[in-house]
């Protein structure tokens, strides 16, 4: 167990550690390989619930129903989710499949159907093979166990290499408190949210309202703080459901421990929003911008995603190349106040600009530094104190080879 | 020679066949390899003059030279440009270079120093080996000449495989007007100016005013309307020179001619900015997206470049799959009006999507269209009667080798 300040990541923790879920995931069908494409989480009681959306125009219809079946109640029992198939673009049709799904799965579990979600993630504008769908979600729940944490990680990916789990475990008035977390990300990925997919599961009593404010706030500092490629896909959502099965008084703003739980509940967020840009498309390694001094966290924020999602900072980053002027050519192009005169920049510690003047560095210590799994860009404007950090990866052979030939 | 409306194209035209104009190009040391690395325009007469600047924050030196020089007189009668170092990022040394660069050629060639304008592309936080660039503007007037306008073309370019000319005539009056361009882009490239280096010389009897507002609107519509990878740089520029040698009775809104003028130039900008886009690094084809029926300009711009940048779009071309879906992402997240119920795409001509629907297409049509050198992309929003156009290329392996490796 890892202790970071007040809480702990739980070893092997999944989205069904917190007390109270199950999960599991099986292959209907929609993948051409065997690998697992469809996939719940079910709670034993109905859950609080809070969510986070697209803002893509083209909003995906699956999402629409979570919206309509937490719109009903404020609650969710169950997440269903498929792979495969993004179920976008297919108008009333994808719209009436969408919410098929939710009501197979509600009747299966007998509960209401407005206590299910539903998401899908995957090529956009085809028609689900419903057949094949319906055929799943009839076996889903004989696979949906206290141990299927793992089979519903594997069913939310796409393009993904590696799965994307977290746990923590939190000390709340005495009482242990989980918050778990499972994601799906690597390509589509881009700031201003939705741009993956993401379930975090909780057995902390807290309210839906409460529970959707830490998201949003979470949200704006990493899920909103990643980029891979910059395309803001129609499908993503992050989902949290709390059972409240850990008991004790209310979590709410004012509450001994609630910013224990925050900073909890941020790790989680943090450590999904890094794995999904460290597992972009194609990528050989995760970079992190950190800006200091900008005049507002805004700025800060825009800076850092610009300089993270620069075609030329990210290769130069898989080049293993100090190109530093691509950097600074970023920082410039942001459209926020820069101070020209006064930047610093350093690569993993290793200062190139100081007060906007190139520093003799040694190459061959920065290249190598350049070459490892993590390259950490900061960039100080020296103008206030405002600061932001954003995630993405390099950008490589692969990310082209990957998306040349996806539908294919 | 080809007939465009009220224009004819003047086949092997370069910068120098608008009457006044000399050109040439060498190589000083800047570039590693034997090519051309400096060159010059100049005029036989001090030149009206129009410039339009990169808009990011980190402007380099000689463009703040350049704009000094057309400050103080409003006319230029030489620009020197060079590649392989961009003086960007380099300080009071940098500007001061600038201004020995300006001050040499002017003492070369006999003329007051703010009738030269300096512009310079390449590696960004480099001081430029000045002993190398001085000795290159000594040996250049020997260089220049009506006979120069390849040279001066070769000696613009960095990563670009092609050189990119064109030279118009028009009637004027009853007198033959020329307006002839070179340009330098590849890499680096991306709506809001100045994300590349463009060359206008004219003959034209015409103020600066009428010039720049010229320069003004063609850029709105071709030059800010290409993205190669989206990264603004730090350097780039089009600069209009105007002779006024074709003679007749000056050029403004109201001359009888004044609208077949006005599309001629606009021919030269967009035939350049296309040039750069299907140039751009590593691309394999041009491709250009069409945006109809928007609810305003603006919309329909926006739209145009969110599609052509978007690296899945981009992909998708290189991989000759007619993956709509991406095209469709892209549109959503332009953040411009769209009604999601009444969008049209179809891929040169092929239709893809009707009023939001799939529609069924020969995927060995739609293919074989892809591998083709030029991709058109036609989204009908189907809300109003805006529309724009964008040209961009596909992303390609070749692009990522050429960025991991630019520098060492």
């Amino acid at each position: 167990m890892t202790l970071l300040g007040r809480f702990t990541v739980v070893p092997d923790g999944t989205v069904t550690t917190p007390q109270g879920f199950r999960a599991g995931g099986l292959h209907c069908g929609l993948k051409k390989t065997e690998r697992n494409d469809l996939g719940a989480i079910v709670c034993d009681v109905p859950a609080a619930v809070a969510a986070v959306y697209t803002l893509n125009a083209f909003q995906a219809a699956p999402l629409r129903v979570t919206q309509e079946s937490i719109a009903a109640g404020g609650r969710l029992q169950a997440m269903l989710v498929n792979s495969g198939n993004a179920n976008a673009c297919t108008g009333e049709q994808g719209l009436a499949d969408a919410r098929a799904m939710r009501d197979a799965l509600a009747r299966r579990l007998g509960i209401a159907e407005e206590l299910v979600g539903v998401t899908s993630t995957g090529v956009i504008g085809e028609l689900l093979p419903m057949t094949k769908v319906l055929a799943g979600i009839e076996a889903l729940p004989e696979k949906v166990n206290a141990a299927g944490g793992e089979d519903f990680s594997q069913a939310i990916l796409t393009t993904d290499l590696v799965k994307k789990v977290i746990c923590v475990r939190v000390n709340i008035g005495g009482r242990e408190v989980h918050i778990a977390g499972a994601a799906k990300g690597s390509g589509m990925i881009h700031p201003n949210m939705a741009t993956m997919l993401g379930f975090v599961t909780t057995d902390a009593n807290i309210e839906s309202k409460h529970l959707q404010q830490l998201l949003g706030e979470a949200t704006d500092s990493t899920f909103n703080m990643i980029t891979v490629d910059g395309d803001t896909s129609t499908n993503d959502m992050v989902v949290v459901m709390a059972s409240g099965l850990a008991g004790g008084e209310a979590l709410q703003p004012g509450h001994a421990d609630w910013e224990d739980f925050a900073a909890a509940f941020r790790h989680v967020s943090e450590h999904l929003a890094k794995a999904i840009a460290r597992d972009g498309e194609g990528a050989t390694k995760l970079i992190e911008v950190n800006v200091h001094g900008a005049v507002s966290q805004e700025a800060a924020r825009a800076i850092a995603k610009t300089v993270v999602g620069s075609s030329l900072v990210k290769t130069a980053c898989f080049g293993a190349d100090a190109n530093w002027g691509r950097i600074i050519a970023a920082v410039g192009r942001a459209g926020q106040p820069v101070n020209t005169e006064t930047v610093d920049v350093s690569l993993g510690g290793i200062t190139v600009l100081k007060q906007s003047k190139p520093v003799a560095f040694d190459e061959d210590r920065a290249e190598a530094y350049l070459k490892g799994d993590i390259v950490q860009i900061d960039v100080h404007l020296n103008m206030s104190d405002s600061g932001a950090t954003a995630w993405g990866c390099d950008l490589t052979y692969d990310y082209v080879r990957i998306n040349a030939a996806y539908r294919t």
